[in-house]
């Protein structure tokens, strides 16, 4: 019987096999294309087309005329948020500062950078906000959160401008006060939505985030609310999905 | 001054601009190649270059010799998780109805088809029902959901073999029971830990759920307990991000 698929399919088959068989093992770089096209008698372009393939998947990394790596995932980032604000609480923070404490319990070394901006809100955020896009203001601040040396996440959030006019929100440095900076200006949350939504990231993403090819990211979408379901607050954070868990612990009751 | 970025970048640049400004719309076909290169007056190669680069972005899908078309997602499923397994205990279900009955409460059809076999779990799971992954047996429903008549989500639930034997669960249909078929066969979950990741979809994804290129997953693990810490079921669903939100309704107390 003849054998119906592409030939550069069986060719990324048997790749891929050895990947997950760990015969290949992360890091270790592939046969070159002229291995591979001695081995399995192919052509070159045949040969390109199952490591494309398998590029595609996020299997390999293709490196810039180095040949070809097998993925190496960074030592995952567990984000429990459903602990996470409640830590905060207890601990102190705009929710940036319990994120680094989790990250120093694990032995890693936490650092972020921060940026504040005043802007018209995004769409998204507007609506969330419930905020006119047109003429509210609010108070951004844009966060590159990196374990060790490595960029980890982007993390912004914003504010309605009127709430937290003239508070520590407003600096552009990291803030924190006992019991929370949104609780220390007067705010405080009582209950957060969250939507997480999948999707290949932005050129942006890609150049902040150090993002190898074909490393797709989570978008968690955090809004907070008041105890009158006036909203106080969106983060938007990026995590990449080749360095992060995302974790919830729920109840039955 | 000479621009330093390479010419593809430029044109998929111009390209991408239109998409986010809704010039191009969803579902709309991209010039073709040849309209492409008397436009930029570039070669045809690197007009391919920069067609290749929106579609690794998932901006663009690449039609087999018919050109290229901008992605059109398909609408968004919510899964709103911190409610659905409440919703189950007061409606019905071993966890897929309820979900039927959220799509079908958006006017929309759900159906399911289930597949259940006898194996041995895979390390994941085994870990998370503390078993021996080498002499332990599960019960694995397998299920397609469907909305309308597109895949939607893949949806596999792992139980130890000996707390379902013989019980509805090894029924290869959907099985439902009021207050929840786990709670009809003497076993109630009383809390549960989810973990989300987010990954490329294996070729098997890919073809159970018609995906188009360069579209991401996010794999959601709920392990269930029941009110002595006993694990008494996994389930891992498949989420395409081209047509899923995830949601969570989180308390700060």
């Amino acid at each position: 019987m003849r054998e119906q698929r592409p030939r550069y399919h069986r060719i990324a088959d048997d790749l891929r096999g050895q990947i997950e068989r760990g015969e290949l093992e992360a890091g270790e770089q592939l046969p070159t294309e002229f291995e591979l096209v001695e081995r399995y008698e192919a052509s070159r372009n045949t040969v390109r087309l199952a490591l494309r393939r398998l590029t595609e998947e996020g299997l390999i990394i293709a490196g810039q005329g180095r040949g070809s790596f097998v993925r190496r995932s960074l030592t995952p980032a567990v984000w429990d948020w459903s602990v996470l604000e409640s830590r905060a609480r207890h601990k102190s923070d705009d929710n940036g500062d319990q994120w680094a404490s989790i990250v120093a319990e694990s032995g890693r070394q936490p650092r972020q950078e921060v940026r504040v901006s005043i802007r018209r809100p995004p769409t998204e955020v507007a609506e969330r906000l419930q905020l006119d896009p047109e003429t509210a203001l609010t108070v951004v601040r844009e966060r590159v959160r990196i374990v060790d040396q490595d960029p980890y996440a982007l993390a912004d959030s914003y504010f309605p401008e009127e709430l937290v006019r003239g508070t520590p929100l407003m600096l552009p440095e990291d803030v924190s006060a006992p019991g929370g900076v949104l609780a220390s200006v007067g705010l405080v949350q009582a209950r957060y939505r969250d939507e997480i939504t999948v999707r290949m990231p932005t050129r942006v993403e890609i150049e902040k985030l150090s993002l190898p090819s074909a490393t797709p990211v989570a978008v968690h979408m955090r809004t907070g609310y008041d105890e009158n379901d006036r909203p106080l607050r969106v983060m938007i954070t990026i995590l990449p999905g080749d360095r992060h868990v995302i974790r919830y612990d729920v109840s039955a009751e």
